[in-house]
């Protein structure tokens, strides 16, 4: 065991404040991390105020974790002390199932499925009819912490090219956008559409423009009409009709990132025939689709989760690649509470990243 | 012009009542059909009633038409004087658009797409924004009538080892289920599962199993679990949670047949990591779905409409081979307006078929 530091919510209407923890030694295949930068993502907010209803307390959120590795168990061979090292939404997964055997282990099918950072297993105990817990835990500390240590085969290696601050949102924005932009086969010269501006939005843009697609940012904000055209994109205001009608049966895949309930209908008409519209933003029920469009045009609507470690290291090495990443803006952890209003308030533009050095003063 | 007898409604609240009207005599390319039988299709009703907010009065339903050939303009080559013939949803298209030249004319991409069998095109001039009609009228007649005249190829080729009566029901409710099977690549051994289980549900369960398919319907009705295992189907009620837990993760491939607004939550689970569930019956708003759900198994919702005049040739040759077809009852046209009271008051186990001898009276 070692002392650990990190931020933690103990109730759904409570403030983020540091706390004091253990952290397992290594097992064989696991290395331990010192953290250096966790970013923000909207999913924390709606953890820590138990918006999924499945929240375990106490919640120390943190999924997109970039450190060093400052321990290994005796059997780990893809990581050295020393490395700079990520960490995204997952720990663990079952391993056994076919998702797993194939190598998307965000989709596995494990009684409890993946074992995600912070917040224990994705299907909780109690809510498996057998209530078996093939993890032994049924909460998880994330990165909003001092350390972490996790099995070497869900640790991502860092690009020396990507400054590990920027690297840290693209551990769970950039895959959860990369992931299905791969999976649904977008490429170069297909229009893109990317619905929702925010932290999943800007790098979804930044990939597809990567990829060689013309993309077209959806936005609330006027403002970010200049950024998506910075980005090398069009920006089309979500209230802007006249636009959007010439971009009737436009689009060869769309991208919804909008992390909270909306509606897709006045998209779909943009789809071209047999595409499909991928919701990653939202875990709820979105406003009622209107079946007639889709069926005169034999569109989808799709749902996709994160992505798997390989997805996930590749979009890593893309990033490095392309000489992309999140806009960012670092801030001390005792800013949290404040970075999560500013969230809520609108969109802001780029993505907030906790720099760990400011935890120091916590454990003095 | 030639006259001809067919039964049409007035106004969305009057009951469908016997008139004359003039059909036009054939083109070089079309042919006139003497009308031996149409089914009645659903949509007859939701067309009669309004309820897509898009009817044309008078309006005559009848989308399900087989019938004789009596005469052919100059240019025919596909069919000739004395063939048995059948007529579906569409009449022409606009022949130019990806779509049309991709052969997929249900999904037609021109200014007013494809032109309904009744009912007019599918984008009325007061609905497309340059206001034109490129079929010249905004309104059609359908098969409850003694003629039809038909652009060649649009006509379909009725096998002989089908009866007339029997093919009708095929040209619509058959090439609805066969068109999104055949597209999503449903095979043998496959687990299929059939969402509604009336005169779609009936003809999806029968070409389902035919294709070598594992079959699964979920129906509202106790006394249909043995008309599925007649089929050699496996039937689940809607209402027995037990049984559908039991069909986790199970389906390749849903069809939901329901023709009204329904809840898809309770089935998205029964499907497989990466599949889709295909909504045919409901042509408006589905209830809210659940992205969470969605997300974790990458699944998909999809819309799809009739099929193309290939998709609808072969669904007429695969159910000749495979000796199947629907259910029918052979009706007198004067009891159309008591059969739409059936269908609305339940799933009849039986697709009506009107008899077009019974309108010689109506003549007389």
């Amino acid at each position: 065991m070692t002392q650990a530091v990190g931020y933690a919510a103990q109730h759904s209407f409570s403030r983020l404040k540091p706390i004091t923890f253990e952290r397992d030694d290594p097992k064989a295949r696991e290395v331990d991390i010192e953290i250096l930068y966790c970013g923000v993502c909207h999913s924390d907010i709606h953890q820590v105020k138990n918006e999924w209803s499945n929240t375990v307390y106490p919640c120390m959120p943190g999924h997109e974790i970039v450190g060093r590795v400052t321990r290994i168990g005796s059997a780990v061979s893809r990581h050295k002390v020393g490395d700079m090292v990520g960490v995204g939404c997952m720990v663990d997964s079952c391993r056994a199932c076919e998702p797993c055997r194939s190598h998307e282990e965000n989709y596995c099918e494990g009684p409890n499925s993946w074992l995600a950072t912070y917040n224990g297993p994705m299907m909780p105990k109690a809510k498996v009819l057998t209530g078996t817990n093939m993890y032994g835990r049924d909460n998880t500390y994330g990165g909003y912490s001092s350390s972490i240590v996790a099995p070497e085969d869900f640790v991502l290696k860092i690009p020396a090219a990507l400054k590990p601050e920027v690297a840290a949102p693209i551990l769970c924005a950039g895959v959860t956008t990369y992931s299905p932009m791969k999976h649904w086969g977008v490429k170069s010269g297909d229009h893109v559409g990317i619905i929702g501006f925010g932290g999943l939005g800007d790098m979804a843009a930044k990939i597809a423009v990567a990829m060689g697609a013309r993309v077209t940012i959806f936005t609330r904000t006027k403002e970010k009409l200049e950024e998506a055209r910075r980005l090398g994109a069009e920006g089309v205001l979500e209230s802007d009709k006249e636009a959007q009608g010439k971009l009737k049966a436009s689009f060869d895949f769309m991208l919804s990132t909008i992390p909270e309930k909306h509606d897709l209908n006045p998209f779909m008409p943009m789809l071209k025939r047999d595409r499909t519209i991928v919701v990653v933003g939202a875990l709820e029920p979105l406003a009622p689709v209107n079946n007639q469009e889709r069926a005169m045009h034999r569109t989808s609507v799709a749902g996709s989760i994160i992505g798997s470690i390989a997805d996930t290291q590749e979009v890593l090495d893309f990033c490095a690649k392309h000489s992309i990443g999140p806009d960012i803006q670092v801030i001390p952890i005792q800013d949290i509470n404040h970075a999560y209003k500013e969230v809520l308030n609108g969109d802001v533009r780029f993505r907030y990243v906790i720099d760990m050095a400011s935890l120091k003063q916590e454990e003095a």
